[in-house]
Order: C-alpha cells, then sequence, then structure tokens
C-alpha cells in the first residue's frame, strides 16, 4: 500500500509556493459532525462501522472516489499509518484510534478527509509555502460538496458542533509549519511564541500537538474557532505569520552581522557531515538539514535546493526509509540506509 | 627568517617510514656538555656568549656550517621559535630560555643542535616512521665529529655528564611519536600507558614534556639514560614500539568488529568536516585528521594519503599557519584561514 506515494515527493512540500524559504507549507482543517450519529467518542463499534458507511457512501455520490481513494483503518498496517503521520496525511491521534476509521486522499494528497477521528469528518487541504487562502479554498469546495450529501451536525448559535469545544463554532484549524532557525540561534524564539501564545495562536512540534520541536520547524495554528468568522481566523494567522517572518528575517540579519563566520561555518559543517556520514539518526538528519536550509536562504551554499532540502526532511523519517526501500528496519539499519540515502541525494 | 622551510615538508613526516601507519616519526637526541665550561644553568650571559662563540667555532671547523645554518636565538623571533617547535626542531624550553642560545639547523632538517639549553649542547636527528637506527647514525656521525673538535664533559664512571641527573651516562633520549586512535578509543590506552612506565619509559604530548595529548599522536622515549647502553635503550624502545603497534592493530581490529559502522561513519564525518568546515581550530583540527589518519590505516576511506595528513598536522599548527601566509594573525583569523587552508589541501 501506498508504494508509489513512497517514491514521488508530497505537493505540499516542494519548496516553491509563496514565503517558501520560512514557511515549508500551509494547511486548513474542517472538523465536521453528521447530525444523525453519535459523536466518535462516544460512538460503539457498530455506530462507527454504520458512519463509515453512510460517510463512504456521500464520498461516493460527491463524486469524490474518482478523485482519490479511502481506505480503512483496519487495513493501513502500521507502518503505512506511521508512513501517512509523517506525510501529514492522517493525525497522530488517527493511528492511536484502533479500528472503525478510515481516511481518504485525493491523488494531489494536497486532500484528505479522516472519517471518525475526534470528529466524524476531519476535512484537511495542505499546500507548499505560505498559501491559505488555496488551502482555504480546496477545502470550502469539498466541504461544500459534502454539505449537499449530508447533514451537518449545526447550531445556528453556535456553528458547527465537535466533540472538543474548542473547534466549536467554525470547526476550523488553520496553520502553517515555519522554520525558525534564526529565532532560535538568536535565543528570541521563547520571546516570540509567548507573544503567539497571547494572540490566541498555539505553537506544536514537527508532527503537531504533543510533539517535539525538531529541525526548528515550528507548527503554528489557531487555538479556537468559536466566535470567530473562518475569515477572521485565517487572516490572524496569516497577519501573524508575516510578523514572524519578518522576526526571522531580521534574526538572520542580526546573525550575519554579528556572527557571519560562525553561521557560515555551522552551514558548511552540516553539508559536510550530511554528505559523507554514514549512520544519521531522525532528529540529527533534521537539525542538520535546518542549518543547510538557512544556508541556502543566506544564500551561503548553492549545492543543494530548498525543494531538495524539504523533500529529504520528509524522506529521512522513518517510516518514509521503510517504505522507500519496502522492507521494515531496525533503529540501526535505519540510521545507515538513511545516511546513504541523503549521500545519494546531495551527489545528485 | 625560515620562509622557505614553512613552504616545503618536513622530511620526518613524509608518511613513507616503517610502521608509518601508526608510528609518524623516530627521535634521537644525545645530550653533550663540553668540558671547559660552566653548565647553562649555572653559567652566566658572558660565559654562555663564550660557550655560543666556542661552539660555532667547533661547527665551523667540523664543517658543519656548510650543511646547514646556525641562528642565535635572539636573532629568532617569538613567532619564529614558536615555527622551530612545531617543526620539532627546538624544545618548547628553549624558547623559554631568552639570550645566549644558539641552534644550528642542517639544510635537510633532519638534523638540528640547540646550544645552551639544558646542556651545552642538545643534539637531535629525526626521520620518518619507525627508523631509530637511521637516528642513531645521523647523531652519531655528528657527534663522532664534534668529539674531534670538543672536550667533552665524561666521565670513566657515570659516563657523558649532563644538567639534570636523568639524562647522565649516554646522555640519550629516544623517542617516537605515534598514533593510537584504536588504543584511545577502545579505552586501553591508560593500560597501555601504565605498562609503558614500568618499563622504565614515558608517555608525553605531542610537544614534548607537560604538553597535551592531541590528535591521539603521543610521544614515547626513555626516561633515563644511566647504566645501560645506547644500544640498550634503543633496543629496548623498538621492541616495546613494537609491542605498542600489535596493541594498536589489535583494538583496531576490535573495533572494526564491534562497531565498523560507528567507525567508518565517525571516520567519513571528520573528512566531511574538514573538506567544508569555515572555521578551524588547532585543537579540533588534529583530532579530526586522526579519525582519517585511522580511516587511511583501515582501508575506509582513499581521498587522502597519510603523507597529505601527516603534513597538515604540522602545516596547521598556529606559528606554520602564519608563517606560510606571511602574516601574523589572531585566533579567530588563525582558525578561518586554518580551515581555508585544510579544504584547499583536501580538494587536491
Amino acid at each position: 500500500m501506498f508504494e508509489d506515494m513512497a517514491k514521488r515527493s508530497a505537493t505540499w512540500i516542494t519548496g516553491d509556493g509563496p514565503e517558501s524559504e520560512i514557511v515549508l507549507s500551509s494547511r486548513i482543517r474542517f472538523a465536521r459532525n453528521i447530525a444523525d450519529f453519535k459523536f466518535p467518542p462516544s460512538a460503539d463499534t457498530d455506530t462507527r462501522d454504520k458512519i463509515i458507511e453512510f460517510v463512504k457512501g456521500s464520498f461516493q455520490s460527491a463524486d469524490l472516489l474518482n478523485e482519490g481513494e479511502f481506505f480503512l483503518s483496519s487495513d493501513i498496517n502500521s507502518l503505512d499509518q506511521s508512513f501517512l503521520v509523517e506525510r501529514h496525511l492522517i493525525s497522530p491521534e488517527f493511528m492511536k484510534g484502533g479500528t472503525g476509521r478510515g481516511v481518504f486522499i485525493d491523488n494531489s494528497e494536497n486532500l484528505s478527509i479522516m472519517v471518525n477521528e475526534e470528529d466524524h469528518l476531519r476535512l484537511q487541504a495542505i499546500s507548499a509555502g505560505l498559501s491559505m487562502n488555496e488551502c482555504w479554498e480546496m477545502a470550502n469546495e469539498i466541504d461544500t460538496r459534502l454539505a449537499k450529501k449530508m447533514d451537518f451536525a449545526y447550531d445556528d448559535k453556535f456553528g458547527h458542533l465537535t466533540s472538543c469545544p474548542t473547534n466549536v463554532g467554525t470547526g476550523l484549524r488553520a496553520s502553517i509549519l515555519i522554520h525558525l532557525p534564526g529565532l532560535v540561534l538568536t535565543r528570541e524564539i521563547d520571546n516570540v511564541i509567548s507573544r503567539i501564545s497571547k494572540v490566541g495562536l498555539v505553537v506544536r512540534g514537527f508532527y503537531g500537538e504533543g510533539t517535539d520541536v525538531l529541525g526548528n520547524l515550528f507548527q503554528i495554528s489557531n487555538q479556537t474557532t468559536l466566535g470567530r468568522s473562518e475569515e477572521e481566523i485565517i487572516d490572524s494567522l496569516a497577519k501573524v505569520t508575516q510578523q514572524i517572518i519578518e522576526y526571522e528575517l531580521k534574526s538572520q540579519e542580526t546573525l550575519m552581522q554579528d556572527a557571519a563566520d560562525q553561521i557560515e561555518d555551522k552551514v558548511w559543517r552540516s553539508y559536510g557531515i550530511l554528505k559523507h556520514a554514514r549512520v544519521l539518526n531522525s532528529g540529527e538528519v533534521m537539525n542538520l538539514l535546518s542549518a543547510l536550509r538557512l544556508g541556502v536562504s543566506l544564500k551561503l551554499i548553492d549545492k543543494v535546493s530548498l525543494d531538495q532540502i524539504n523533500e529529504l526532511l520528509i524522506v529521512t523519517q522513518p517510516a518514509h526509509l521503510q517504505k522507500y526501500y519496502e522492507k521494515e528496519m531496525d533503529n540501526n539499519e535505519r540510521d545507515m540506509i538513511r545516511a546513504g540515502l541523503v549521500r545519494e541525494r546531495l551527489s545528485k
């Protein structure tokens, strides 16, 4: 399963979106529930199966199944589930939920819909760079098509009803994956995160809630959706993101003024290690790629493109490696295979 | 001064002597004093000057001055003195002694004679690899020539008389510069050093007495000379050295059995950093070159030769760098210039 996907680059990671030197990707997610069914956390197995059946039928009649494929969680083994998490097509929580779940993935990989995760539907649109409006349009289009086929649980006062109160209202979460090496190196990052939190946004690690920050990559998203329109939420995140980009560029400038040699050294050492190491774990590779990414942004190195670096960030993840080489590997073997793959890609 | 020398490789560092994968160089030093003069530690300025005059005259009549050059310490500035220490042509102690000293260096750089260091004469012969007999022959030849021109302070019972009792007797110190990365990585080195000490040998750092171990390079030499013949001292060091070489090879074998991937990784990372870093301090460069040297010995890498590595070990030293580029530089500037020189050499 997903063999072809493992060989190709994810569209949202191509380094050619707006502000792509700093913003890797944008994402819009709608939480939706169907009026006639219990919400997933309180639905029994039988109900969950019925929901799946109903949703699949709606996808069929909304013509979605011609544009992608629907997978039952019980048909996806744990390696493939990890693979989809790494590809940001399902959430880590989706994996923990056992059976009675499913996911639709469209052929472009820009769109996925988790069924019976925390809500009946979690519709996600993702694209490269700072491109929230593009995501919003994609998500809206599917949302509209689906709304014609099912009654969403909706309250005139509250808006969309969801399992968790933080999602009530628009049910919208807008988020960006952003690379902030300058703010980390100048130790300004904690300041920035605390300011972000004060305007109702939340900062998370690479894989979302409860995950570590790796490679100076941060996910920033809105905390709540109630009482604000979709436009307001998206505008607010876009504006704050523009500000963060400015802070990041400013801190990169400061670094180049105060410690250009050290930064250049850090970038080239990272390149040297990536190009020659024989053993690389997934955390180290992200940190080295982060330094290299900074070097490309600062035009200190031209041996690699943002595109290559972004793709390496994904393809060196544990499940991707195993899918790519079509075999299960333990930690030690992965670390060697990972180093080999990085060397190969950087020699191109 | 010494501009030409700074551009050429020291003959004792060429990687082509016997056992050159492990032993960088061998050295024999004779301590000699002249019967009619007070020993340097108790000689006043006037006496020291007279000694210098007398010695120079003897060098002249022994035909030495056609084969090399004599320098007064007062004519050698502190950068040049450091340069000669790095080249192992004078001792660090020679530098601390102020005026009234001198050094003869032969054109091949295999031979040097310090005047008025701890003893009136410290005659040194040095050559590449494990080649103590070659050194001994060179030193003996000069010693014999000088003995015809001056009366050495000699006692029929004790042998050659010297300022420090440890040198009384043959006045001979035999030493080797040896690279022991395997013993360091397997943490066997302390064991080996303690065994060496028990057989009357002493282990020192890269620049001799009281200096740090850098780049896993050790100097091993005899502790005392009294009561043993020159042959015995040299044989004993040669035998112990052969044993240490065996231990080192054994530990390299163990490393390759137990942790081949980690060793290969260490070697290639070191290469990657050396080839790409923009800032390298002298300690780090020695440690990286040590790993690279191990990789060449183990045939894990063929991008550099022992010769190149040995030469880099010398030419990246602080005074060598400044002589090579013909300008005085502070620490920061040296670290950048050093990285540039290493990159340049490794691109050849």
